[in-house]
């Protein structure tokens, strides 16, 4: 299934895509919650009901507007130096340890909504990543278990400030701008992917092809990523894990490829979807 | 006011404490919101009316346990090296920069909760902070602005496993185990506190002093740390800024002084009160 978190101009509401169509949860399901985040967590309740419900009055996906799928996510952490020729193109060693940062909440956006420069940021990046979206609380989760609490799978853009990410040792600012993280378009539920280490994943600038991998070359596989995590933290229903990006972002050429106000980004993920965010000059 | 997160064996309620006694805010607004993050969105309509009110049926503070005050916060900002007795501890060079980290918010704790010393960790370290708790959503905030924006303060603990914290250049996991971000015992609201820079500020570990100094000593004030903050990303109601820990934590002795099972960590600032907590094994 693909879920959505979308507006057709009132408040948000949460539906399911098929064949470019939407059909609300809310008139699927009336006992079901009216957010995403929450429908993850009751998701077992729900889904054999919704997976074949027709809703009554069903909207067309070009008449709404898409938002993130999860409106405000609990956490959003994200691993660097993930793929080889990510690391090659920054002259890092190649990590023994898993290397992880994170963006603010503050930072979701929708997965056509503009992404602003910021008024006082310079050189600001793309790196398109494969989204995870945590479906089962956990904690101390075994690799071998990991796929169980994975609930579904986006498309992400790791928005970055470069001049901020290395303005100190800590990377968190440069990461958390406002719009700084687009995902979606829709959460893919995980039944729907065999193997999430498969997939072709790209990302062009104004139609040029800037990254071009597959999810195969992940250096630390997802549920690796996810044993680890849970080591320390417990993952919860709607908690995102960005989980790397390939080689071709903007700081990697000589000169460097950074956005400029009007670039079209574009992020696409085999089987997923692709999300494309235009830049905007921050409003003053 | 003194506002805090309680439970008496049901369901986490909020209230406010006067004398020892707390007066659920239920009873003294049944229109207000049931959980501390929407009260502060909501506190300039109702905080005249719950100043005075005295509860019909109010509870002896010994008698609840007092929860962490936001049970789950938007975002848990934390600036490194902003105190200089603790940067001439760990050797650093004074920073020019603000230095920004963060824990993740499943590390939120309360006050008199237990702690975990992790499974997978064995550098558990202590820093006492006081905690600003932000009130009016906002961007781009003048430090002229900045006071209007807090809510109230509490103390904190910014509990660390020092040896995960420097596994990777990122700090984010070894700051985000678990419990460790106990926070509390209540918020005071920002109107008791004229200065925030002039609290005397103290940890004790079983009884001995290891941390003492005065928030006057910030690097980097309370004011500029919003307007750095909100010029990268919208503060929010109940967003969480720990703004520094004074020298004395563990890591600064020679040889360290971290922390093991059965110790108890005291922090303590003035006019906010103290919090306190046991350091326990993380369960198997």
């Amino acid at each position: 299934m693909k879920l959505v978190t979308f507006s057709t101009g009132e408040k948000p509401k949460i539906g399911i895509v098929r064949n470019d169509v939407i059909h609300p949860i809310e008139q699927l399901a009336p006992d079901a919650p009216a957010e995403m985040i929450d429908l993850i967590a009751e998701w077992d309740r729900l889904s054999a009901r919704l997976s074949s419900a027709e809703a009554e009055a069903p909207i067309a996906l070009a008449d709404a507007r898409l938002l993130p799928p999860i409106l405000k996510p609990g956490k959003i952490l994200a691993i660097g130096l993930n793929y080889r020729d990510h690391i090659e193109e920054v002259g890092m060693d190649v990590p023994t340890e898993q290397l992880w940062f994170c963006k603010q909440p503050t930072a979701a956006n929708g997965p056509f909504a503009p992404v602003e420069l910021p008024r006082v940021a310079e050189s600001l990046d793309y790196e398109v990543e494969l989204v995870v979206v945590i479906g089962k609380r956990g904690r101390h989760i075994a690799r071998d278990d990991a796929r169980n609490h994975v609930f579904g799978y986006a498309v992400g853009n790791d928005f970055t400030a470069r001049d901020w990410q290395f303005k100190t040792s800590q990377w968190v600012l440069g990461k958390s701008f406002d719009t700084h993280a687009p995902f979606g378009p829709w959460i893919l539920s995980a039944d729907e992917i065999e193997d999430p280490h498969t997939l072709d994943i790209r990302c062009t600038v104004n139609g040029e092809l800037r990254q071009s991998s597959n999810t195969r070359h992940l250096l630390f596989d997802i549920w690796t990523q996810i044993e680890h995590l849970s080591e320390v933290m417990t993952l919860e229903p709607g908690d995102l894990i960005f989980s790397g990006t390939p080689g071709g972002v903007g700081m990697g050429y000589a000169p460097p490829k950074f956005l400029s106000v009007g670039d079209q980004v574009r992020c696409e993920i085999e089987q997923i979807g692709a999300i494309e965010n235009l830049i905007v000059a921050e409003a003053t």
